[in-house]
């Protein structure tokens, strides 16, 4: 029987799907639900998707949503993590200064705490993943942009503003493609998926042979997700070989621009791609960080790895943020 | 009259130039010395040349060695401020491994820190100059390198081995010119004072009109210094003009990378050239990040200054932090 009380429920609330873990006080999870993300709902209609969402796992381990301590939700976009309130979530149609935590919250009559998805992820990195044990941690997520969050001094590090750690706006390129933000040259602009997707096409309508496309349409994606990189890379793809290679190469002189300025213990590479390919991923990564670090004679004591906890790297740090909120 | 033991003397130990403050309680400036750095001096010969430099300018204010509370020295290259060690310092030759702390306080017989240079640098400009009040900030030093110094929650950010706040080495254009790192585009590659002089250089020998080189001569100078910059800009010079237009360009996409990354409240520019040139230094680079940042709807939320002490900011900052060292 699990004590009552001790159990938080931590969430991921992404563009694509909601995913919910109930932890026990040893961070431990005792169940797992996921969810495609309905975006045609408004954000009331989501909001309610999630209290149901909530009610069910914590059904699922024997207990009542009364009997929970609080929820934590990692979401997309510019996040007020002191008033629960989501700003500007470009993923989910009108989510705008949505008041997500105080609306959970009158639904399950728990606490409810929202931190920036990002953030929490690195958070889940450091405290229970492949981070443990470091004061100072950059977390690097690719995905459909390039998103991070910094630790120092073993908190996570914010910013005067709140907009620290946008490690995705690095620019490594001044004269390179132009990126979402508008600048050109941004890491995400040169490494993300969606860059990579780009980078793939251009080389097919050039004339490459590649099977990428054949492979979307067999699984029936209109994007080249993870598992299309994956499975390209597995049949030895040379167009997707060549340009994961590039990004790979950009990737590691983002690397070596943030340790040569940051200096961490420890640079966690998460993300779907990173995810699934791990160290075929990361290797070419560090080579070219460790190249390019100012000082090399130690470069080996700045640990470059994949994250170790996958997709519940996000709900288990939105309940290591939530504990320590409770805890002040 | 001074009160005894409340005056220290703050000291930059550069590759050109030794200055030495004596300052007080309230750290106020009473006296300044300046003397060329006697590079074919040994360490020893330097060390016994700085010993007489402090006692000179505290004799200067009325006051006996004796009666110093400390002398603290920001030195440049590596340094190990917690046991007053100078590793290596590239502009000093035979500067390797050597204990300054514990060798000038054997002469003077008072407290000697040893911080490094840049560090020092911003810390001054933290504590008592453009950067005073904040708790995030970041300096970016441009002079023969460039080099940088992190203030996060008040207090000076040295990183897990001590390497952090490398600004000059962050990577903004890959296959950019060569920097002396062995790594390609890094910032100091391409706007420092040595890669101004190159660009320059460049442009005469592809037969463009510049008063550059005319001025070194006049002035008996073989390096292209801040004054030989600020007299050619004065003039109007299209290429000193167009090269550093350029150098601006670049800074501003390293501060807006830098700002992405940590979102500071201030970056001050300091070193010669942003001391002579100040706001027409400073302008271009904080028109180019603020239109680079990745959050601009509240970007003059950053301060983008140049320092206000000048000169004066090393040794200021190494009496401050040597205050704070004692305090422990």
């Amino acid at each position: 029987m699990v004590p009552a009380k001790e159990v938080m429920v931590g969430v991921d609330m992404g563009g694509t799907s909601l995913r919910a873990l109930v932890v026990n006080a040893q961070n431990e999870i005792l169940a797992i639900e996921k969810t495609p993300t309905n975006v045609a709902l408004k954000p009331e209609g989501l909001i309610r998707e999630l209290a149901l969402m909530v009610e069910d796992v914590v059904r699922s381990v024997g207990l009542r949503k009364s009997q929970l301590r609080a929820v934590s939700i990692g979401a997309p976009g510019a996040v007020d993590p002191e008033h629960g309130v989501v700003y500007h979530a470009p993923n989910l149609a009108g989510w705008d200064e949505v008041p997500l935590g105080a609306m959970l919250g009158k639904l399950l009559r728990v606490p409810v705490f929202v931190e920036n998805d990002v953030n929490v992820g690195v958070a889940g990195e450091h405290a229970l993943g492949a981070g443990q044990g470091t004061q100072e941690l950059v977390g690097i997520f690719v995905g459909t942009g390039i998103g991070g969050g910094i630790i120092s001094r073993g908190q996570l590090y914010l910013g005067s503003r709140g907009a620290a750690a946008e490690v995705g706006h690095m620019i490594v390129q001044v004269d390179g493609p132009l990126c979402g933000c508008g600048s050109h040259g941004c890491i995400e602009a040169l490494a993300s998926r969606t860059a990579m997707e780009r980078d793939v096409r251009e080389a097919i309508r050039a004339g490459q042979k590649s099977c990428v496309l054949k492979l979307m349409e067999e699984r029936g994606k209109d994007r080249m997700t993870s598992s299309i990189i994956q499975r390209a890379i597995r049949k030895g793809d040379p167009v997707m070989r060549k340009v994961m290679k590039r990004a790979q190469y950009f990737l590691g002189m983002a690397v070596a621009s943030v340790v040569n300025l940051l200096d961490p213990e420890c640079v966690v590479m998460g993300g779907g791609i990173a995810e699934r390919l791990g160290e075929y991923f990361v290797a070419p990564i560090r080579k070219t960080a460790y190249e390019n670090f100012l000082r090399r004679h130690d470069a080996d004591r700045v640990k470059i790895v994949p994250g170790s906890l996958g997709d519940n790297a996000g709900p288990l740090g939105a309940v290591v943020l939530a504990r320590k909120r409770l805890e002040k």
